[in-house]
């Protein structure tokens, strides 16, 4: 017997991306939906995976970050990740590497889940949400404030940058449309 | 009704300990297992994880080296893992990026097994196994075949890296106990 599924049942769901800035002991997180062409925040948070670790604990840390992040991908669904591209240049290479790591566990979580990972550099980001490649960590807060209509700044700036790079991939992917 | 185990049963496996050499492109691994005080290779290979795919693919890299090394685990079940340790002043911080990514997914898997990952820098291991810290690739190569009876050089150098490693930890171990 076959019944015809109500219409909210064939409805797709509305798409949702994940944005994350990747760290060994904070990750930023963000999921914006998209409903009706305006993109809206359904979670923003952090993962902290360091507490109670020391430094050199990088193998718990990245189970935590790993486990998190999992929930987080289980319960909103996404149907793509955006995260900040890594650069060699950076002036902190111990930080970059530590980064690495962490960001090695978020790729995996995506690719178990066959959801499609977009890397962008942090100009470009920076650039597309907010005009200016240099923009300040308090001028992209401002601005996602302003584009997502949230009642207070974004904080801790990870959720801000978090956010940046999901919306940068939605910008970036309406153009391109 | 319980019976009383055959000897076989409670006896503890030898001890058995991973060795890795990661990298987004060829992850080395060998295990060590220790008879009666004396390391003998159990297995030893490469995992390679770019075949097919571009350098901007990390997603399908991580989750290929993910569920290689997870098989590996599974399969010869060792008791700790040993790595190289990163540095931040490597010549090519592109690349102890990437591997840094490798390096996440591979203490992922052992955290999600609870074993314990040892970090060995690059000095200290081939000072312990070969006297030198500043011993060549081939120097390496040639101690490890020696002190684990290898009939032939272990190839490709990633392998041998990889039992190198183990061995420094088995060394390291044995002096501490």
């Amino acid at each position: 017997m076959s019944e015809t599924p109500a219409p909210q049942d064939v409805l797709p769901a509305p798409p949702r991306i994940l944005g994350l800035d990747p760290g060994l002991q904070i990750t930023g997180y963000g999921v914006l939906e998209i409903r009706k062409g305006s993109p809206r925040v359904c979670e923003a948070g952090v993962i902290r995976s360091a507490e109670g670790r020391s430094t050199t604990d990088v193998a718990p840390r990245v189970r935590a970050l790993y486990d998190s992040i999992v929930e987080v991908i289980e319960q909103f669904r996404p149907s793509v990740v955006a995260v900040e591209q890594l650069y060699a240049h950076y002036e902190h290479p111990r930080t970059a590497i530590l980064m690495a790591h962490a960001r090695g566990v978020l790729f995996l979580a995506a690719a178990q889940r066959d959801l499609q990972v977009h890397s962008y550099n942090a100009t470009r980001v920076k650039k597309t949400i907010t005009g200016n490649g240099h923009a300040s960590k308090e001028q992209v807060q401002r601005t996602i404030q302003r584009e997502l209509g949230l009642a207070q700044l974004p904080e801790p700036p990870d959720v801000a940058d978090a956010l940046a790079v999901a919306l940068c991939h939605y910008y970036l992917q309406k153009l391109a449309a």
